[in-house]
């Protein structure tokens, strides 16, 4: 990358000097973008970067998906509607129909769809209404580097405490629980959360357990299907639902359609966003078991929750994808290749780095690299080679990876070889410093 | 309207089966909707309706307007990058810099954008965080009949109570006071205002007066400029921030691009959404005092914050509409006419509902009857007659028009005339009982 | 007063050096009190003062009092319980009987009594629990200049600024509305509360409403029989509870037993304390309107609500002043002096302090010198010349008078000319200096 | 006892009719007190009952003590000041001069008094607010099965849900983690702790841990030293207070005049209350380390801070029974005997109770014998055979002894033999249910 400091700040002048400071991710990345296509990433000045990110998990089919856009540029030259809030719609009809069948019906499950506003903290805002509603109780369990969004509702379920404090008022109504594995192994944590449920330990008769079956933000930890039993099973003992926000797990991330898939739950309460459009336009939704849908019309509303783009869109990604078992089929294959090579690079890394190990689920995976120093040069050193790949959990040590389920093999290796060229430089580094120590 | 409760079961069975009842504008507007251009729906079954109600205000330029449609495909054809969270794009510079140029830099302002998630309830979410880390304070004034939205931190500033009881906890952190002629005529609500702000009354210090200048939800109140301008001096006057809400009354509802244009104001924050984008699709942007950009980095996020899509379709919008002065010319002439339209019909009205009256600025417009009742009963008339047209207010007792800015002259006239005939046809019975019962 | 600084620290080590910070009467007041008698402290270095402040309100029948200090001693020879939580005793049972027979049932009215713990910020705390859970809601109204207490309950309802921040976390559950002449005398506050609590003003449906007849702290500000009895109407309206809140007020502070008697209203809870055991006792107790006495058996509990003590001085000081009519008609005719000489003091520093006016009830009442440092000055020279009395009001403004009920005329003259004689001083000193000026 | 329902209704009726269904402890003693002294209670009707209750701890030096009493009874025959808020008073100064002298100074203490309003819940309310401004954070640590009062701000931090459910508003502010031996023999409660507060669990930074050492309402669970200095260890390393609430179980309670005494801890905040003034007389106090006295004067205050003849009584309890080694020695020797006794009883009991043990330390203990329905009928059955025990614990399965620490070696042993029999009786019973079944 030939940019120096001096090119950077006029090529990025209009941002600097008109858009707020809150802007994060192009301070890791900064390259200003034109195209992109599949996995490819094209910036304005004819850099070519493969892409690891995925739009955070908004884009699992790749960017501009051809059988996607098809269908979208043509509902555009029909002059489909746009926007309808929650009018009916044809356009939204068939997502509905589509998603019951082909996603709702095979799996033998049961719910309604609720049409939130588009974003994933939208979606979680009025899970966690309709869970208090339902049950008439105020407090919610979340637990330890839980991310759920950014609005006061979704943001007091959510841990990060620089994120907490941006508040700037009290977030109540939530009590953390320690997530799986979150006090080491010798400790149960769902026996210690019954125990933190029973009367007289002062924590409040919850109205739901909201979890995230794979932490996106808060370093790519999972849940057992065995735990996630225990916890719903504990759940349902006390009058509390089971809310699974799949917002950046969901869509195929996983490796199945839902995160939860065949681990031997049903939640009453299904949050799902970021790539269920398919095509990275804003939309979320609900999956609400139809006892609990016990809504009055408008009690929860918002403007553009009738995305009709975004219904077509999603539709057309279910249609492409997820009708027949081959992508599904695929794609453990591509899983199963890219946990071998992630699993490989963080044994050799653990020679240097003791604490690197590989972490995550299907196509939401990484390697915890021990500290947020660490992690963030391998980022960056990747980017310099022409790859985007970002960080997670509270200190940001983990190196995560979203690949488009869609990537092409030889783009996967691309990638992946380039991140071990980046780890290696780093850890080169690191072993250097060591032996110039020793 | 040929359609009988039978019939309508059954052409919308997939939502009465499958989506939950939260749905509401359905209800109030059975039709399946396909097609939309300029200010003209089309259902699947062939009927066609004027619409006055413009995706809430969403749809300020109308259905599918050509201009933006035709960057919208060619961005599309090239394969731009369509989801992008915060990193820089070419799409989005270019928006900054139009929007910079052709919008604030013509009116003499000096604002840093922010872009939230792409919900206007997002929005403020994001300006009551930024209010409050300035100031330290965790108090907001918000006002009576106020709509923000729907997530915890919006809501607690939204005044309807049903709204507010479906949050199933305490909303807490805002302060109402009367609106501008919440109070009748005699009390100026300003100086009550300064009174309650006085240390001792029990108001805690402000960090932000969160206002709108129009009520769109509430009932179509407005606030003068003398008011507007006496409120910022006492915000400043306590160290608050004057944040206005322009989601639905601004991007030219009001007549002017922002609402407060030419009130003498100038307000610490903005919050704009809704028809920001043009073309129905989710975008919001706060504008910020430079001096108020005390965000860290990544502070407020969100997965669907760079929706190129709508930067594209947003800078056509201001190319197309506001980079000349004709368009808000002609705006204005139509606004005289429509507006001279309804005050007859209030007056018309008010023979038989006497507090029957006009209401509203700009485009953004209506009439008290005076109950809710009423108001529906219009409404659903004029619906079978073949216009859209919704109702507001605390109980619903407002009739409201948000036509497109762009709506041809004799698609104004038609729907004014079926608004007309609904009048006559829901007062006429009225008279007609009142008749019989004298 | 010989006393120089030095002598005053050496006087005073023990509390400088062990005591908290906290303390304040005494940084005002800086002198070690041994024996009180009736209206007479006095020193430990052998001054006597003149106690115009009463306890703040705990001693109406003065220091001492004989024929409570007689049954007082007489139980605790006979080993009379003392303390007993809420078990059944023979002084509780004496007293109980004593209140219903001779304050309640003499003034036609109906309530059971519910012991608190022995504070007055404990018997709001139980008031406010109690009107939530008769109404099942959270909101209450309490007003401007408002002071109930220093516990979270109780604080979220007081308005002083620095008392609320002393609290370190968010005071929620309370909307502050204008007090009887809050908002000046041409706006009828009635009609505003009124209309901030109709659906849409953003104010939720309030339990209940919390008022003091007079503002002890707040400032001596009063409330009419005609806005208090429309206050109750408008509470009932709403399906809220009025709770008078007489602490300060009550036990013949105005005048009357209760300072509400003869103004038309029936409160549903009346919170009582200070004065109520007669001796400077901690005792509290609420009067509770029988429908609403919807408690669990120890859903409110505490250590101290058995003060047998206290029952028992309690009991005499009713059977001593209020079984016959002597004492109030006594009362009334000191009220009619101390107003007079108030009035007339108030007129005469009006030359020079034109805000100067009288303010306040019974022997609860004062002068507003407009400032809080004339206030204090005032204060501090009365206090040289040896009399105590203190100041009140958001700003300090008020001097205020609580001479005990029992104050002998001689010793209410000495007290009222040493007051003149300050106010002459510090109104000389304004006048000198504003001659100079001239 | 010769009562039967009819005549507890006559002689209780002025209670029944009006007093409040809150009323609790005379529901499980129905008995009229008139008299008491040391450990014993007579009623009206002359049955004398053996005391183990002492005012739930607030008559650690039984009923009526003599020296106390000529203390107390001088000062009101010397027309001493009785109530004088936080003015100073000679009796105040020879108060805490004794109290800095003969408990802290001999302990090698250094902590500043704070009176608080004369109740435990003001000590806790009063020390949570101080600990939050120290730090400048609102979240406080509390811990199952706490109590800490019924006003809003301690009620927040205790774990009943009964208790906690009457506040009818949200309590906020409080995290709650398990006590030693909550979560059972195996796990590490403050490890759980530890890693509950490391960034990203979602536990807000505490500005305090609030514990009682030995856990009164909760069930007589106690921490170990090595527990508790980890824990103060932790709160430090975190920049959070140690606040002990030792109302219940200081004063003598625990063997020793604090609870935590000789475990090697120096809390930062210590809450007293209940027997400080030895004489059942309302009073508290907070004992703050000085660097941490941060107050403004009267940050915090209270009408009933200055309780003079409390001052007496309690100056009084110091010198008669702290100022030489031999009380404290006396009481080891009936601890020791004390606790024999119902560590035989407990293990009688586990033959037909398996779960019955010992539970608590010094004089205040019990024995859990596994049911509330089991502890109710033994307290029941002790009192008909004339001793007044209570039950404590979220479930009231334990039985609780909290007799005075200066009762008669013959008076504990009748008791305990009664209590004894009571076990015996209800045990039988429950033999010879159990023999029956089978």
């Amino acid at each position: 990358m030939p940019n120096n400091l001096a090119s950077i700040n006029e090529a990025f002048s209009t941002f600097e000097v008109h858009e707020s400071k809150v802007r994060s991710y192009c301070r890791d990345f900064p390259v200003k973008i034109r195209h992109a296509k599949g996995s490819k990433i094209h910036s304005v000045d004819q850099q070519v970067y493969v892409d690891f990110f995925a739009g955070a998990g908004a884009l699992n089919y790749g960017h501009n998906c051809e059988p996607l856009k098809e269908k979208l540029k043509a509902y555009l030259d029909n002059d489909g509607i746009t926007h309808s809030l929650d009018f009916y719609t044809e356009a939204k009809e068939d997502f509905i129909y589509t998603f019951q069948e082909e996603i709702l019906h095979r799996r033998g499950m049961k719910y309604k769809v609720q049409f939130t506003g588009p974003t994933g903290t939208n979606a979680v805002e009025a899970a966690l209404k309709l869970a208090r509603k339902v049950t008439k109780r105020s407090n919610v369990i979340a637990f330890s580097n839980a991310f759920h969004g950014m609005s006061l509702g979704s943001l007091a379920a959510t841990s990060n405490p620089k994120k907490r404090q941006g508040a700037g008022v009290a977030l109540g109504g939530v009590t953390f629980m320690p997530y799986e594995g979150y006090l080491g192994e010798q400790v149960d944590s769902i026996d210690l959360i019954a125990r933190m449920l029973q009367p007289g330990s002062g924590v409040e008769a919850p109205a739901a357990f909201l979890i995230e079956t794979i932490q996106g933000e808060g370093g790519l930890r999972c849940v057992s299907a065995r735990w996630l039993q225990r916890l719903q099973a504990l759940a349902h003992e006390h009058g509390a639902l089971l809310i699974i926000d799949d917002i950046q797990s969901g869509c195929g991330r996983s490796g199945r359609f839902f995160s939860f898939e065949g681990m031997g739950v049903t939640p009453d309460i299904v949050c799902l966003s970021k790539s269920l459009s398919g095509y990275g336009l804003p939309f979320s939704m609900n999956l609400i078991n139809p006892d609990h849908d016990v809504w009055e019309p408008g009690e929860h509303n918002g403007t553009f929750r009738g995305n009709n783009l975004a219904f077509v869109t999603a539709k057309a990604a279910i249609d492409t994808f997820w009708s027949a078992p081959a992508f599904e089929r695929e794609l453990q294959q591509k899983i199963v290749y890219l946990h071998g090579r992630l699993k490989a690079l963080a044994e050799r890394s653990s020679e240097y780095i003791p604490e690197a190990r590989f972490l995550g689920r299907g196509f939401m995976c990484g390697i915890d690299v021990g500290s947020g120093e660490v992690a963030s040069n391998i980022s960056q050193e990747a980017f310099r080679a022409g790859l985007i790949v970002e960080t997670c959990g509270v200190h940001g040590q983990v190196v995560k990876l979203l690949p488009a389920l869609t990537i092409e093999y030889e783009v996967l290796v691309q990638g992946l070889d380039m991140l071990a060229a980046a780890f290696e430089q780093v850890i080169g580094i690191a072993r250097y410093s060591e032996e110039k120590a020793a």
